[in-house]
């Protein structure tokens, strides 16, 4: 019952907080069941006893589960997104810029992400999620702020410059999504020095050590 | 009619020649109905009316579409492994070896190898190919395979040493997929130099070169 809401909680929010925090919580606690039980297994019941509204209350929020997983994968793109447009912000050296852009797209990537409630990417769905509008919307922003970044780079002398930016950004997602396979922090962290040299970077002396970029 | 097979063609052939042409024929012919009009929309009775048997005859060879589909992309995979064995088998040089299959892997990748027949990996299938077993086989040996050929290139220091061969070879897998998206022949080769920057492993003088690793 980790996502239950107590009621005095409820009495003392606006009205708008409150729609805020059940919506959360109903994303939260129905990612959780989908990765326990499977998208099949799960019911809107279940998941109004778990958040501890009723079911009436959760139809008026969403139609179905798959609308609710949806939901819950929206904003995690867009958490995500955040996440590395604050990564390339933090920055102000170039390098240091695609740096700490890769460091975080692999982290993302590994699935440990601070945020992360719910299904992993090995999760059944039923649901086509990576073909979802939002997706392919998240992935073009993602891709033209790494490329934008890696172009920069390579204008001050810290990235390759014999291919195009986007291309480098293109090969970057791919070889970065592999980090969600990888078992260990150390493995990710040799998994973003072999990326950095494809792209010309010169690693940052701790991006070798084990354990730097954990969560 | 691409795939009518003449019938002075089937006389002559013993039976199990004959039996292995229909079979093909008939894999062939639904790989391109498929990718034309979609799984949905692919009939048993169509395919059997352009191989040019009947549909009976077609029912001896499969039970429905997507078991076609299944060993048509059986057959794919078979034939990738064994145009990647032969690549590293062609070079004795280590370095080399690990270029040749960088290479190929890249071309098969990007969709355009020269026995391709049908859908393309972004096709609607309602068949998870990806999760079928033969799939997960392949895939291990392919690993196995470049992990290998990595390892052996590193101890003759034609690749990095300070990560572990099998992690090269799973970035590399991942990398390389990205192929696929790449719209020309230049745009791949130059993914090909990128990934081996990335392995430490020197790019011949032709690979930069547009047009060299194409079919």
């Amino acid at each position: 019952m980790l996502y239950g809401l107590a009621v005095p909680r409820l009495w003392n929010a606006t009205v708008d907080e409150h729609r805020r925090t059940v919506h959360a919580a109903i994303m939260n606690a129905t990612a959780t069941l989908v990765a326990e039980h499977g998208l099949a297994a799960v019911t809107m019941s279940q998941i109004a006893q778990v958040v501890g509204i009723g079911r009436a209350t959760l139809y008026k929020y969403f139609p179905d589960v798959e609308a609710i997983l949806v939901a819950w994968h929206e904003r995690q793109v867009t958490s995500h997104l955040q996440e590395l447009t604050e990564a390339a912000e933090k920055a102000n050296d170039p390098g240091e810029r695609l740096r700490t852009m890769v460091r975080t797209y692999a982290r993302l990537s590994s699935g440990d992400a601070a945020d992360r409630h719910g299904p992993g990417h090995h999760a059944d769905y039923a649901v086509p999620l990576h073909r979802a509008t939002h997706v392919q919307h998240a992935r073009h922003q993602v891709h033209a702020l790494l490329a934008d970044t890696i172009a920069v780079a390579a204008t001050a002398g810290q990235a390759r410059t014999d291919v195009p930016a986007p291309e480098l950004a293109h090969f970057c997602l791919h070889a970065l999504a592999s980090a969600h396979d990888l078992r260990t922090h150390a493995a990710r962290d040799r998994l973003v020095v072999v990326v950095l040299t494809a792209l010309g970077t010169p690693p940052a002396t701790n991006d070798a050590a084990p354990g730097t970029a954990g969560p």
